[in-house]
């Protein structure tokens, strides 16, 4: 008997975390509202989860945090969230991929320094860490977490001494930081937002009666009732306070066509409710099923997503070809996170536990089954051969995202090249491998189109990357 | 700050329970089949779920079993399955009306006999059970619990001291209980199904290499790699051994006529990939979509499903009628089943933690939702608004089974009549209360075409029903 | 690394149960009562406890109780007792032997029969418990659990279709059942005790203002600020009543000098503060002292006892040898029940976690240790090898009870004889194995003398014993 | 119902932390000695512990660390300790007053610096922390708990900067940090102990084999088998590595005069099977129990302790005069930590649920009552009431400590000023509030003479103090 699966489709890419801040300036406690925001960003981390909050009321300073390994939902009782009490608070879900999966990882970081205390969330990956964690250590910093918002804090921390505000002290420690962050800070009298420069990460600004909110994904916004204003523009910091509302600090912003999206946000991370940069991730996923419909045609009776994540993509490619869409698979939702894994000798597959094909649906049928991705190629594997069993004639594979082949150092978590399916191999053997009749990729042109000319950062399809990567790997764990 | 809602969505009937047994032929160990295949039957029951095993080249009667509270994968970890050996096995989950919800009235019932051990799983509700209680009370019976099973247990060891074999036994406590009920039964030798004569509840019959399966739905039987065989007969008992492998005993089965299978089962309760009786879940479901485009169109741009059960039908509807089907929600997998309820003053709902609408879909357009049943309301009222506000011009509310009125004695939860949106209001009154611009249910005629022509129960629409209900209220917890 | 050790010296002898009920004539709440008196009777059992309460006041025959494997302070919130309302109730400690070591043999065991529902409490052992199952299962019945308090309900719900009330059914059913119990019995508006006529186990009765008490030791009445009023007599039925008070019936009683009490209550098993039919514990371990002081005496510096249970003997023989009192060990009190054990090749010993020598306090001195029984001999054998290492320059080893040689019946756990350190050695070869200079036991002489000429079983010390005992072994687990 | 009261008898000072380390430079795994050292000193802190461990032989600096809160041996599993793999490492247990009660402030502190990795425990208290923070921060620090270590390591971090190796950098730290500190530090290659210059908390070297050991008390060195080898001396470093064995630095050290041992080390804190500095704690308790007798006799039948920690002095009491010592209390050890707190309208009291009185010991005699210390008195109060309702004829009470009136700056938690029985009341006074006969106190002269004329610190019950005590109270929670 094996040990217990704890979750993950090793078949997919990892997000690395979400953000979530707010700062109510009636005063009203805003705990509950970080743990809802945070049930909403829960796709984007699910191995630990934090909250911090602070009373501008009460003495300067006083955080209370929380902080669990586990889901949002497992992690917070009414007792805690009733203790948290605080008008301005951040929250963070946490997926890692740089600083090892510990308790002591955790997010939000919460410390004092010579201004009082700070409470920061990180979502992104810096590709200098290393180096300023070496610097920062020969002048004396000690280090208790492998996280780099420990990095970041130190060096807002320092430039606190030669600022007057926080948020600047934020500005100057952008000059040092290199990569990717989307971060929500909270002062003892302000709450912050920066987003880096190339915007890898997105990070975008509500408004609930009078309370403002930052948030990784609008999806937040909707659960919690408030209204969307803007995203934080990349390289952007808005610093939100009652005396001046959002102010704006633009001066690190680099131009347009420099923007690096991660597209991996658009095709598979986001939620298909959510907005970034403007751009909805709904539409993006029904213009990429479009866009294969249109490039990569094959005739056929059905169309249908692996789900979830399929699913936009397959409506997008029979809105364009014409050919019904149709539920092809019954997913096991009770046992998405953790089950016994079954044994190698038995009939049973974990594939198998978790779906069902719909004969019913696909006997007799020439079948096009859209998915956002192909990472190592085993899930796709054992869903071809499923729909196979159920009697489809044909299974014709599409997927929404271009062949991926290179390491993201810029917070997505990608298997070492040697694992990825498209290593080494070209389409047709992809194919062969999987077992479908036929095989297509969105081309990578397709990419800005998809996200209304939004840019994007092609790193993990091309190996070419807005900033030069570090020439050792850093992405594994930093473990101390 | 209200207590963590255990749910539930307090807006759906709910199904009693799922069993499974298994018997290998071969010798092995059969616990983890019967964790998968409960794995697989959860949506039939949520509160507790309960394995029993023996082993046939053991000492007879040696029956091990760990029951709990709560889901299938929280319940049992690697450890507990290795210590579960035997090759003849029983699995129960449970979502319970009759019986309060408490560890003792876990199943499957171990029990000694006159002849060694049983393990009995039962899904059903007797009618007679207070009867034949107080019956066997007078003759110095004790009941440790309360649910139905331990009367059905006592008349089996009752007729057992009459009898030749424990199937025998079965054959003639069914001439007693009188209600739903689909038995998979456990005795040191023997695995034994049985099946009330009306056929209430599915169960249905697999096999894999040397090991015979019983199961309440073939979804069951896919999970572990099993082939389907047949279903076991309203009014039959099947009786399993490696002597004889299958034996059958129709002696209490009644015309096809008679039969009353739950037309729930079809629309809700069961996962779309079984098959009862023969006729295709989805299929059904599908069908019942088209009806509602048949019986009462709409001119519309967009058909949707609210998730997941209303999925199929919508597939259906927009078939039928040409009208593209399309995605209106984004349903947060992470908090299905426990989460802080917001206070009644927060701008949170309960619903809107777990639904999002998808603005850019619908935004604009007349949609056409789809649910699969209308019980109080209150859901329903809350997602027509989501809709609009999310931009639908006209909401069209459709519904795949027809409105119900009258309580259920056969083993589904149906609320207090008071409680029922279609109590006392007409259904242009129903349309209003849920805010929708136009509002059709399934026609009652359309449920045996729905399901194949095959006998199905009607008393929840009509108060008519095959068997004379009791005439004191018996579904509420009989506590002791 | 080995499993945690779920504590249990295994070198010392193991109770059964302890019992308690409480009936509040004023109507009063009574489950924090039973909570402290299992708390003051924890030292009966660890592996499960219970609480079963009933509101006279209320529907008749509503139940509410709660079972629990581990101790009495882990199992039970505030929240449980709050919901546990009732003014009549009965709880219970277990440490089992017979019957395995289950959730489903956790007692109060609570029921459904003829004339309402029962709570029952258990302690000792019958001795005739398989032929009644046997016998009971010739006519139908069903059973669901292991325990012996099973058959004993079964006679009670069958002798009370023939008698007018519950009390004389237990009455009729004491006919039947042989071998130790102390039962503790709530019917709808009764709480009823009742005593084996052999008396092998403690019961007692006390009153807090309004409310009637029964306990198997009086320990449990002084936590709960209850008056002792009497024992309840072996053989005796006593019935607690609102309208009669106190009833007695004392038609099974026998004549005082067949009394058999179990002298291990005495020496080891009760808490020195309890009183047991009249007797003090305390006193009589402090005798125990003195007969070892008179009938083994020895020329030394110091006497100490083994903690905890040989203090008061230790102060016994001080007293009359004239022989200074010490401590010679001091106990680690967290490590009581569970740790985790040490590996065979490391240094520690299990002991040496739970106990140090005070060098200071034994070096160069001839220490004389007291234990009240030496089982296997295992602990023994290190304890004085651990004085001898604090630098004792002799350890003469003192044994509060007779050597024991033969299994009980009667509810204590006694290993197989081939384990116990009598078994076919002489004391000269047993002094040789704990490596002591000098070891003497309690003269089984004393032992009527030691509890103030009572009646007790020597059945463990003689082999001779007050009921034929089974021929088969009925001790071990009786698994289902 | 009140809450759950977990634990802390309220009127009873509390230690801080117990610390331990431990190198074997075999390169055996020491997680486990570790953790059996810890359940040693669990007396010296309940609320959290923690192991961290680094393998010498490993990647330079990885450290596993594991804390949590509760006790040692509630929280580590087999499992955990065998991925705790590593030849040298730390631990700790905690009760705090600096720092909060939370899982974040647990130690060991683990943290990288400039010289790789660094794994810390700290027993004791800074007078100057919250300064030496300020001047941190004031230099770009960031501080993400609340505990004094933080202040050590970064200090430590900072002077490794300007020497060549770290235990240079330890004795430079000692220069800045002022108060009571034993310090357990491993850092990559070597363990180090260091004690400041006054000598406040005890701190010991022993040997197993190849391996080197420190620990807060001896006791810990006989739980795994280790030998005694000496004291760190006050002010003392200790620098353990396998090329050098042990190193000392005494240039910290003071004059032998002017150490400051804390007394209630002696009296209560330390177990008596531990010598701290050489002197027994036993036999410091049995002659404090002596000079009691001496200096404050009194005509009576028997003399008792407070269980547990009067139970020395009053066997010395006894001894000294004449008196026979005698058990008056039986303690339920079960409820030691936690249980339901009884309401105030109930009957029972929290005392009595842990402590009965044994009449049969006390009835009709004079008795002495012998406690180590009286905080509040609301303990003691009751006790006495218990003994009187027992049957004593007379109760007096000896106290074998000064009595208190002073705050603690050095490591223990001492209540309020006006919480303390003594303050603002005569011997007499106080005697008369808890209702004794008569009452003595320990002479303060008699506190160097029951440690055999070493240095004591008496702050408490003077307030006069070797170090200037801060103006502000710096002992409360400093929560960020």
């Amino acid at each position: 008997m094996e040990n217990i699966s704890v979750m993950g489709d090793p078949d997919k890419l990892r997000e690395e975390c979400g953000v979530f801040g707010i700062y109510d300036f009636a005063g009203g406690d805003v705990s509950s509202a970080v743990y809802y925001g945070l049930l909403a960003l829960q796709h984007r981390g699910q191995e630990s989860c934090g909250i911090a909050v602070s009373d501008t009321k009460g003495p300067k300073g006083k955080v209370l945090s929380a902080k669990e390994m586990g889901l949002v939902n497992e992690s917070f009782t009414p007792e805690m969230l009733e203790k948290l009490k605080g008008d301005i608070g951040v929250g963070h879900v946490r997926y890692s991929t740089a600083g090892s999966s510990t308790r002591e990882n955790a997010q939000p970081l919460v410390l004092n320094y010579v201004k009082g205390t700070l409470g920061l969330a990180h979502n992104g990956n810096l590709i200098n860490a290393p180096e300023l964690r070496h610097e920062l250590e020969y002048t004396g910093a000690i280090f208790q977490t492998t996280i780099d918002s420990e990095v970041i804090a130190y060096h807002i921390a320092r430039e606190r001494l030669n600022t007057n505000t926080v948020e600047a002290a934020v500005g100057r420690a952008m000059q040092k930081i290199k990569g990717a962050y989307s971060l929500v800070i909270m002062s003892p009298r302000k709450l912050i937002g920066a987003r880096d420069p190339f915007g890898f990460r997105p990070l975008c600004i509500g408004k609930r009666e009078d309370a403002y909110v930052l948030a990784s994904e609008t999806c937040a916004l909707d659960t919690i009732g408030a209204q969307y204003i803007r995203d934080v523009l990349p390289g952007e910091v808005v610093t939100i306070s009652p005396e001046k509302g959002i102010e704006s600090d633009t001066s690190h912003c680099i131009s347009d066509k420099e923007h690096s999206r991660c597209v991996f946000e658009y095709i598979y991370f986001a939620r298909p409710d959510s907005y970034i940069d403007g751009v909805s991730v709904y539409n993006s996923r029904i213009l990429a099923g479009k866009f294969l419909a249109m490039d990569s045609p094959v005739e056929a009776d059905l169309v249908v997503g692996v789900p979830e994540s399929g699913n936009c993509a397959a409506l997008g490619y029979s809105l364009q070809s014409g050919i019904p869409y149709g539920q092809a698979f019954v997913k096991n939702s009770y046992v998405g996170r953790t089950f016994i894994k079954p044994k190698q000798k038995n009939r049973e597959t974990s594939v198998q536990v978790k779906l069902n094909a719909l004969k019913e649906a696909v006997s007799g049928k020439r079948v096009i089954m859209i998915d956002d991705s192909i990472v190592r190629g085993t899930t796709s594997d054992r869903i071809v051969r499923m729909l196979r069993e159920a009697g489809a004639k044909e299974v014709h594979m599409r997927v929404s995202s271009p062949p991926f082949l290179w390491p993201c150092y810029f917070g997505t978590d990608v298997p070492a090249r040697e694992q990825l399916i498209a290593y080494n191999r070209s389409i047709e053997e992809i194919c062969e491998v999987i077992g479908a009749d036929s095989l297509a990729y969105l081309k990578e042109e397709r990419l800005e189109e998809m996200v209304n000319g939004l840019g994007v950062c092609k790193g993990c399809f091309s190996g070419t990357y807005p900033l030069v990567p570090p020439t050792e790997d850093i992405r594994g764990d930093y473990d101390m």
